[in-house]
């Protein structure tokens, strides 16, 4: 099963960290890519694609111009998030490829219509990085938290206090 | 059982707008209040008592200049959450008042002491916002995104498309 995200009408100037955290999270919590529209960003390329290069596996970041392209050439499930979607825990959500939407500040009208579920993490207002955590994490039963990436130079040894650092590039 | 977070070493101009979504993930995911220390920030303070005004509830945010003052004076159970802590899923949480410390860039290490448990949220780097939100997420068992907001002003019916949102203001 294949998952992308979609991340539509980043701006750098405003949306340089919320998009940055959003990726994190897609790569974090096991989609497979993620593709932003609006403004392209080399900066947030470039400090993902390190990110990637560090911690291993291969999340993938790309920029499209134009979003209705990729919903139309989508072969499997789109869903949106959205507050004023339908609760997630009323829906059932087919295991086929999936591409999420997570929207900037103005979703056009058309996304909604085009996204085969509109989904709410709650029909309160607080933020695409956390919709997307949730999703992912109910998509993943969890267990996301526990996948090992492949070709990781920096790799975590969880401590009770304190931190402990694997540095591949320092030990070899 | 109450439940507040506290955001540390916020910085005006580089963290607004993750502050504010952290701020709007405690709100939105049962927390009662924020703190944060760093910069005095009046605008996100005011868009965060804004939001609260409109979509209900008790939400407090607020600024402390000295973290270790709010350590030292909580009665209850302090969770760190940090990518070097231990996975969520081998931790058990008693049942007490919560203080869930999100950091910023640097976090003291007397922050990790001070702690009774630094929490990962997963060993990835990801989001303090997707941290928050998932530890929340755990803590209630999802039950918080049911919740319903007291006075609330706005409120959103969930539609499979497109957008219904009830305006009291405008009924009334």
């Amino acid at each position: 099963m294949k998952i992308k995200v979609l991340r539509l009408g980043h701006r750098i100037f405003r949306d340089q960290r919320i998009t940055t955290h959003c990726a994190l999270v897609a790569r974090a919590f096991g989609a497979d890519e993620i593709i932003y529209t609006g403004e392209k960003d080399t900066e947030t390329e470039k400090s993902m694609n390190d990110v990637t290069k560090r911690w291993g596996g291969n999340f993938k970041i790309k920029y499209e111009k134009n979003y209705k392209k990729i919903l139309k050439n989508w072969k499997g499930i789109i869903c949106h998030l959205t507050m004023y979607g339908k609760n997630i825990d009323k829906i059932k959500i087919p295991k086929k490829d999936l591409l999420i939407i997570v929207g900037g500040e103005k979703v056009p009208s058309e996304v909604y219509q085009l996204s085969d579920y509109n989904i709410a993490i709650g029909n309160q207002p607080h933020s695409e990085v956390a919709a997307l955590a949730i999703f992912l994490d109910k998509i993943h039963k969890g267990k996301q938290l526990k996948r090992q990436f492949r070709n990781a130079k920096l790799k975590i040894i969880p401590q009770e206090k304190g931190k402990k650092l694997l540095d591949r590039n320092i030990e070899s």
